[in-house]
């Protein structure tokens, strides 16, 4: 079966976690959004007047079922990638976790956007530059701390979030933090050597051998100002002197 | 087996959702953090230095099992309580229902705290009013159309959200309109009868017996300003003339 994923062109967005499963997991996967009219179908199937159209991107289809929310497609997808733990405690532990990142991922989403997603970043800079320096100080090591924690204290050792083996919850991890560091490189830096653990994650799953070959194939779209994660130098604390 | 939930006492929260399900089921449950030193007792278990450690309340306890997040805590208990479908592809449409739900009840919460959580509402109230009226303009009829389309395009009728019995879905949603009105009763007043069966659905769930005899009890914590529904006049759009 192949699934079809369908998320934003442009971006790698909340769509990347589940790429990253499908390919670590060497699944048959379609990416509509990045063929030939490929966001209107998107949209129809959005705005189709049916009781299963999902509410946002990203959307999985298997056959006729279509999943929408990006830690209930992986919660699905799952254990028929061999990227979940075995008993159902776990797999709920790793869903919290998934819903906890998802949670992050807003939460810098709403950084530039802290207002409304309807309008620009630049009509709402002096309000994204307050929120940024909240998530800066408080938000990213609340978290971080949180996630470092499952690491230290998984009674398998720290090279999984969860139990022994790899699972999407790794996957995903690695994700969230390529996407701090990009937005916010100074701040990151600044915190040094304070998650070892997820540092380390980070780069094990950027070198295993699937996801190494997916980063350096057009596949992969890189971050960029289109998306969840931005690079704006204000909002990482860096003086730029424009006027708002 | 008996339940434990923990969450804050004072308001009913995120925790809402899961006492409503364990409520309609008529499930053994204790309400930790309304006992004596029951708020201690939550946030040691957050604090310990385990693997299983929740990030934040809600959590549930089953026997040695924790789960948290709240869709995650209900796609658990859904099917022990007799509150979710049969089939494993409605029990994921569920689940992607009570996440979406979730993201509206974030965003709720946001308009009163748009920059940090940390910050008194008084310290974010410009900002609280631009993303409110975005949030009453925008982003609930958006939500709302959402839900009341899966209400009407349901094939088993508009009496349930997923198929054609009581799930916790449609608890939930209940939950999420007593929670609108009660916050922007002004700007829910003035959109009529837009949404007629997620009224009507409100409505039903209240009379249903567990629930309305849970209603007028005292486990139940009304709705009140420390809660992620809060009536501000000022965020329901009503000129209130105080300065900022």
């Amino acid at each position: 079966m192949t699934y079809a994923l369908y998320y934003w062109d442009g971006l790698p967005g909340r769509g990347e976690f589940v790429r990253l499963a499908l390919e670590q997991a060497g699944a048959a996967y379609i990416d509509i959004a990045r063929r030939q009219d490929g966001t209107d179908r998107m949209l129809e199937i959005m705005e189709d007047d049916r009781a299963d159209a999902p509410f946002a991107p990203p959307f999985l289809k298997d056959g006729d079922l279509i999943l929408s929310q990006t830690a209930n497609i992986l919660f699905y997808l799952g254990p028929r990638l061999g990227l979940a733990p075995e008993s159902e405690g776990e797999r709920h532990r790793l869903n919290a976790l998934q819903m906890t990142i998802a949670d992050m991922v807003t939460e810098a989403h709403d950084t530039h956007h802290p207002v409304a997603t309807g309008l620009y970043y630049e009509d709402q800079k002096p309000e994204a530059k307050r929120r940024a320096a909240d998530f800066r100080t408080a938000r990213i090591p609340k978290f971080l701390d949180h996630f470092e924690r499952m690491l230290s204290a998984n009674p398998a050792g720290p090279q999984h979030v969860i139990g022994h083996a790899l699972s999407y919850g790794d996957l995903s991890l690695h994700h969230l933090l390529e996407g701090l560091h990009y937005a916010f490189p100074q701040a990151m830096t600044a915190y040094g050597a304070r998650w070892p653990h997820l540092e380390a994650l980070r780069t094990r799953v950027a070198s295993l051998p699937n996801i190494a070959a997916y980063r350096v194939s057009d596949r992969r779209i890189p971050f960029n100002e289109s998306c969840i994660f931005r690079h704006y130098p204000e909002l990482d604390g860096i003086e730029t002197g424009d006027d708002e």
